[in-house]
């Protein structure tokens, strides 16, 4: 059977301003390497001599970013499979049903490995020996979600809670647990039988289109109706309008999976993961602070990003994030750093639309 | 007797990098206004309704501000007496001796208005009003410093102690003393009777030549051979390269005020003047950031300069400086704002001798 990477990168967040914006948004910019992390992502699931053999990508994102898309993936030298464009955005579950039909209809046998474009994998050879042993668990009827090892008492994200061993790294979910407080995390974590929910899943198209009936029958037949109406030009497909725009927005993690009794984890992956989720998150990850390296005295835990030709310097601070894009210059304690959306308020305020 | 206002606009400093840079220094840039400190220098002495009349100024600088000073002069709709070009920087004797030399061979009766263009003055009226009395002194055979009443124990400033009054607000010089330190300074501004010297002296030509052959006769007949061998175009003069730099550098306080025995002192005068000698003096003056306001959410005390179309957010932060020119950011603690020559030197280091 074929395993068919579907590859998510329609979303924008406004964490990452003024480098990542509704127009180029986070997993299209060269964040925390000289390639962007779509273009990891692409690349880090091609062929290799560990034997995993995935089929070429289907992309699914928001139909203005194509011209993003077709540049990075020709960079990246990968042929896409094809490249399924949203009118707007109807979070995973919606994503999960186009990718389970659109995958069942050119492979009723295939496995469809979804994943988001915007994290962060250091160690691509641990992540593709998860996916090697994630193969063998969905193929024996399972949706296998991928559980991060977590290093911390993280409130960020979800969790998952292992039960049976079914493999080698393969358990039987016994639990999806929501965003935890800090006392809860901490718990999660003395436990040890806890990881990160890292939204990526491997499962068969067929078992996904049956789950989907079962759990989320309103979202599977809006995504068949809205492929079925799909326009497609080569490996470009545009989405029809009406009937997506029309479906349930809803996570595949409240559609599906903490529903189904066919879940499974495998894990916890320690790959060197990390969802980027702000601009600390980025400074972890630099190995560079831009083309121009900063000039920086007496300057302590600072995370510091710039373009080509851009110069920064900075005297006499600490615990800050220092961020130029184009002609925006971000300030900002570090501490402050998941309230960057308080900027882009202020700037809708002023109509300062092109900003963000 | 006419007055010759003789304005000094060839320096360039590092404090205000990276707006002030070598090729556009401070007096030259729109810092705490829509006009530069050297355009509100010359504007200031134009003719008023107060009927204090001085001459066409006569700009001293260095060659390479000509276009900088042809530009600004036109827009501020002022025609300059002359322009002298200073083939390199000798300090200030060597511009004093210059001034008295050039005015005396126009006009043996005339009076120097010596001052730099790149200080602030906010109350010009009060300013003139002592310029006013000031020629009065200087007309019965003084060189007249202009002492700033200080608001504060600065240790950033020479101070002048007044002695004998000769006038409503003139004093013989007590004593010039340099710039004190911080128990000093408080107890200068306890005893009242001093005042900061900012630089700007009022003198017949005539006597500021004879000061000159009594205490430092080689700038003196440095400038005259240097000035007989200058090249005039219109009124631009470039300054014999080989003769003015031969020229000792000294200040004209060291080399004339602290030894003659007729230096009087105005003042102290209350004109809202500042020197705009580092990034948190411009934050006081300020009564804009830039073309674009910035977005400040939860920021305290900071000093943000921007240029057009740069926009520029701080989120959480407080006491610093953020500055921004071309492709040249500087975020730095305003404690440190004495210290931004260690980022030159970092530059230099690199060999980026274009940023600063």
């Amino acid at each position: 059977m074929k395993i068919y990477p579907v590859i998510m990168c329609g979303g924008s967040g406004t964490r990452l301003w003024p480098v990542s914006t509704s127009r180029t948004p986070k997993q299209f910019v060269n964040l925390v390497s000289d390639t962007s992390l779509f273009s990891q992502t692409v690349t880090r699931l091609a062929p290799g001599s560990d034997g995993l053999d995935l089929a070429e990508p289907i992309i699914i994102s928001n139909a203005r970013y194509l011209d993003l898309i077709e540049t990075q993936l020709d960079a990246a030298g990968i042929s896409p499979l094809a490249i399924l464009l949203e009118p707007c955005a109807r979070n995973t579950a919606a994503v999960a049903a186009l990718a389970a039909e659109f995958v069942g209809r050119i492979d009723p046998d295939g496995l469809v490995l979804l994943l988001p474009s915007d994290h962060f994998i250091g160690d691509p050879a641990a992540f593709r020996t998860a996916i090697t042993e994630a193969i063998a668990v969905a193929d024996a009827g399972r949706i296998v979600a991928f559980g991060i090892a977590p290093d911390r008492p993280e409130t960020g994200f979800g969790y998952i809670k292992a039960g049976e061993q079914i493999g080698q790294s393969a358990y039987i979910v016994a639990a999806f647990r929501e965003k935890p407080n800090h006392i809860t995390a901490l718990s999660y974590l003395s436990e040890g039988n806890y990881s990160w929910n890292a939204g990526i899943f491997l499962f068969p198209a067929d078992l996904m289109q049956a789950e989907l009936m079962t759990h989320a029958p309103d979202v599977l037949s809006g995504a068949k109706i809205a492929l079925d109406l799909t326009v497609a030009n080569g490996p470009v497909h545009q989405i029809d309008e009406t009937s997506f725009s029309g479906i349930r927005s809803i996570s595949i993690d409240y559609a599906v999976m903490e529903h189904t009794k066919n879940a499974a984890v495998v894990g916890p992956v320690s790959c060197a993961w990390s969802d980027v989720g702000t601009w600390p998150a980025v400074g972890d990850l630099q190995t560079s602070s831009g083309p121009v390296q900063p000039v920086l005295i007496d300057t302590e835990n600072c995370t510091i990003h710039s373009e080509q030709g851009t110069l920064i310097a900075a005297l006499g601070v600490e615990d800050l994030v220092i961020a130029v894009h184009d002609d925006t210059v971000l300030v900002m304690s570090k501490s402050r750093a998941q309230d960057v959306s308080l900027v882009i308020e202020a700037l809708k305020v002023r109509g300062l639309t092109d900003k963000f």
